[in-house]
């Protein structure tokens, strides 16, 4: 339909603690071929050489909030692209101790960066836009966690129309005109007859997004920002049994990643962030499922394709 | 010949980048229970577990210098002892600097650890003693490399001398001076006869010694620190074929490593901390065995049992 990528692969997938076979919280997010880094926890740049991810390519990384499991990869990571030579610049889009943080790591151990890195401080008060170009924007949002946290909203811009070259040649169309034509703009023909943008054109496919919802307590408010995603992901750290610690720490249960799904129509849900407590995560699917059928484990390793909706 | 552990696991063995295959610098040295994890790369949390060591009985952290391949893993090591609601205290040999970066670390993620952190300062400019008690001593010694690095000497103290309890019988002593012979003082038998020590003991194992040079340019100096040590590990960043590059980089070549070992009188050698750009590493082997013959990989997940020498 598109050939346009819009692939997620998972780096990790584990809460607070990882385990031997869970990492922390990291995502890379492929949209035509931008590369967005989402949240960088400790191990992230190993798991990126082990699913043989392209370590350079990555321009442009978002921080979800400053606890350990979301950004304890981050220094290892800038150094690692540092002693490979980047040249490139780098945007770390992020709350604004961050650059704190990484400003004495690199004066301790006398590091100067090979590359420029460009910070954009994040505003978890408001919905805010803190990336655009001619196909991609990203959004942040505010997430209601222990503390200063931000969700991020990935937008493929809108498709431009396609053109039907026979019906273009029919109705006597100028090829001159194809680039109105792809804007939605009618036309007139050579007779001078004016010709509708439908009567020549087809629609696009309809633009996608992605919804990244890190740490979170249970918070409907946070729906607004997230409506009809074609992918969302929503962290549960906990399972129904352990509703209450979700409430004290801040965080949510399959069952209400599912609920924040339903509400606000994504069209599939995807898991995550989950406590070291639980071995086997089939659970997570099967509390989620009875309130949101179309939802997956965001397992390390695993590449996910959003779809187009119809 | 003793029941008492000597025993190092291998959690990293990568340099300044990881691999796929091979993380960072971190080994866990276990002297008759004393459990002392020394340097703490990225991702070292990971490999604890992965390599079922006990997370929590580490009561000490050695850590030479703060080039991040050598402690970009500590702060998410500390947190997770902290969320396994550790209470017991952990003592932390470092630079001084490392507090100032685990201070904002903790100060921007609003962490107050569990347990109490005690820090021992380490001193570059001469050999130092850090710890100790009953059984086991540990040093820092000075190591020269691009920034402020320590090694550290890790020495058993003398065992007591073996009581033989058929000439303690024969030669007519009380038990009650058991703890002179063990302490090798002569003692009187019941006939008011003196009766010396090497009559009714035997000798006790030699006290073993493991010496670690984290990153150094190749440096006789150091020798005076490390002299017969039965395990010596000594970084061999590059092979031969870079002995220019590790020159410029104050670092050490296979057989530089080995030359080392040979002067110091070391029982066995250990090569670790190599390049990410060699993928097989038999050839760091073949070059050291040139020179010093009692060499092997300091691969990750090997455990190496330090023998008594005779």
């Amino acid at each position: 339909m598109s050939s346009q990528a819009f692939e997620l692969l998972i780096l990790g997938c584990s809460s607070a603690s990882p385990t031997a076979e869970r990492n922390q919280t990291s995502q890379l997010l492929n949209i035509a071929e931008r590369h967005f880094l989402i949240d960088c926890g400790e191990a992230t740049q190993i798991q990126l050489r082990r699913f043989k991810a392209r370590f350079q390519k990555i321009d442009h990384i978002f921080i979800s909030h400053l606890h350990g499991d979301h950004f304890f990869g981050l220094p290892g990571y800038l150094s690692s692209m540092h002693l490979l030579g980047r040249q490139q610049e780098l945007t770390i889009y992020a709350p604004k101790e961050l650059k704190q943080v990484l400003d004495v790591i690199h004066e301790v151990s006398e590091t100067k960066l090979s590359y420029p890195v460009k910070w954009h401080f994040t505003d978890n008060k408001k919905q805010e836009l803190l990336f655009e170009d001619d196909k991609v924007q990203v959004y942040s949002f505010p997430l209601k966690h222990r503390i200063y946290c931000t969700g991020f909203l990935f937008k493929e811009k809108p498709y431009q129309r396609k053109i039907d070259k026979f019906l273009l040649e029919k109705h006597g169309v100028s090829t001159a005109d194809i680039h109105l034509l792809r804007d939605g703009f009618d036309v007139t023909n050579d007779k001078g007859e004016k010709v509708l943008n439908k009567a020549v054109t087809l629609d696009p496919p309809k633009p996608r997004t992605y919804a990244y919802c890190s740490d979170t307590i249970y918070d409907e408010t946070l729906i607004q920002f997230i409506k009809d995603a074609d992918l969302l992901y929503h962290e549960s750290t906990f399972l129904d049994d352990k509703i209450d610690r979700a409430k004290i720490t801040f965080h949510s249960t399959a069952k209400q990643a599912a609920n924040i799904a339903k509400l606000s129509s994504a069209k599939k849900l995807l898991l995550g962030h989950f406590s070291a407590r639980y071995g086997n995560l089939d659970q997570f699917v099967v509390e989620a499922k009875e309130v949101f059928d179309n939802c997956a484990l965001a397992i390390e390793g695993k590449v996910i394709q959003v779809e187009h909706s119809i």
